[in-house]
């Protein structure tokens, strides 16, 4: 039921995913019975899947856009949020996957999943395009006001991620700050230097905001404050474009012909800021894999967001992380 | 003695700027006196400029960029930065412009000049280009760990300067965070969020990431680590789209003739993020103007930068600041 789109594009993702793995894995569709079924029955792709590859699992409340989120959770006990997350700790699912309330996918999958030891504050990783191959960015807006610590568990989560998910060894790690030297830096972001620095951790040292598109370093650390505001402004970064180009075309009809035939080529450009396309952000930390889609997830998104799910199982995340910060503990 | 290209480009743009006025002001020339005169004995113009429109004023030290900034200007005595702030303070000058180290320059202004009564922290507004006119970001990176009264205070020397120097009557305010909503945000911007709502700014609340290149307010206050990184983030975008357009280009014949006739069309949009047009940015909050210009500052910047202090002189800009701030003490 989550998203702009639902249940349309949450069930057409689905049965698409299914469909392009032969039914790799099986889907429990959590929500609204008779609406989930009807997107079902409407889809042309239905009847090539195996019957026994999915199940509707009812539950007959939704936690809208405009509910506060962690009373949400508490409340309305048969949301599919609720209901999503309890299948996935009751181990019958692998992981959750939702592109409903942030707010509230984030808060139910902490309550009621938990947190791995040794990482006290759950934290949303988003890829990011760059020159050269997508950054993590940690901690994309779940974590406002960190402590030092904080920020380092960012650090071995995203670490572990990058490596497991992206197959990079060793994946090299920055931390955001307003110069490279060591000296650099705010009050937090100095003493989580320190940590990094002492850590086993591929540690780049610090990066400057000019470096994150550069592809500089494989995962960017900083707060959730700084990750929410460079994360919106870049997705604004192509609307921005947008406009300066149709003022650019208007000057003249030389302008115009030249407009028109990058449009294209710009659009091409501009699309490596769209972040939609990505399918998901994982949120790391807790004990489960819990995959969190924008509200206006299309079901390519929807589809990639559960073959990310998928990955996260197999790949061992979790475990991975778990090990990880027990060397820190 | 300032910036990458000194003294050529100071000296240019300083003769530029008495040429384009017909020595509507005074220029003193503050640095190694045989540098300079070299310099000036081989502008184009320098003949056309009445003898007693500069002088050159001898400072024998240079403050290197690797130099530690408070250090620097305390020891470095008869540095070009220092004898220039002198120059100011003693009222022989009525503002102070250099491209030279900005920590130093800060240093110094606030040092020697002092503050305005009723300012914490002096500050750096950047002005950034918008899909409107430009907004004024303060801080840019001067006070990175920051108190709500040190948001509140660039607030009040925002609205001042943006309604002084961009003519805006009762210019907008936008306290940069992670949602639109009163009560998102960090513990830093939830305080500095009531003293903006009690206060007579024309405060618009909350903006976020996205709302920046939007221009949505006339004015982005936020921390300088904030936007420190933003700014930086913000520059680094042309050439990301660069490294894109070349890899669009690279994919077949008709991309490239595509981008070969888009090329003029992407340059002159993407020249909009580029700051170093706009001629430094203003340091606010202490008794004096003083102007910080980018290390790579082209004669054009030098010269815009000229201006940008006579207009602020000329504005009084400082005595609001300090009517303003009076109102809060």
């Amino acid at each position: 039921m989550g998203g702009d789109y639902a249940p349309k594009n949450v069930i057409a993702g689905a049965v698409d995913a299914l469909a392009e793995t032969n039914c790799r894995f099986f889907l429990s569709l959590v929500g609204m019975e008779e609406k989930i079924d009807r997107e079902l029955q409407g889809h042309p792709l239905l009847r090539s899947l195996k019957p026994n590859a999915y199940e509707i699992v009812n539950a007959r409340e939704v936690i809208g856009f405009t509910d506060q989120a962690t009373a949400a959770v508490k409340t309305k006990k048969d949301s599919s949020i609720a209901v999503g997350c309890a299948l996935h700790k009751e181990g019958k699912a692998d992981a959750f996957v939702s592109a409903g309330h942030t707010g509230a996918v984030l808060s139910a999958s902490t309550l009621v999943l938990g947190r791995i030891a040794g990482i006290s504050r759950p934290t949303i990783g988003a890829l990011i395009p760059t020159a050269k191959s997508p950054s993590l960015l940690v901690d994309a807006g779940t974590n406002v006001d960190c402590k030092p610590r904080h920020l380092f568990e960012f650090a071995v989560m995203g670490s572990v991620y990058v490596e497991a998910m992206l197959g990079k060894k060793n994946p090299s790690i920055g931390l955001l700050s307003i110069g490279e030297e060591d000296n650099k830096g705010n009050d937090t972001t100095l003493e989580a230097f320190s940590l990094l620095k002492q850590s086993k951790l591929n540690f780049h040292g610090n990066i400057e905001g000019r470096d994150v598109l550069q592809g500089k370093v494989d995962v960017v650390v900083c707060d959730g404050f700084v990750g929410n505001i460079l994360l919106k402004f870049g997705e604004s970064v192509p609307s921005f474009f947008k406009a300066k180009f149709m003022t650019f075309a208007e000057k003249s009809i030389v302008n115009k012909l030249v407009a028109l035939v990058a449009k294209g080529g710009m659009r091409s450009v501009m699309k490596e800021l769209d972040y939609q396309e990505h399918g998901g952000v994982p949120l790391l930390g807790v004990n489960g894999v819990s995959i969190i889609g924008h509200g206006g997830s299309t079901p390519k998104a929807i589809k990639n967001m559960i073959f990310r799910a998928e990955e996260m199982v197999q790949q061992k995340v979790n475990s991975r992380i778990s090990e990880a910060i027990m060397q820190y503990a």
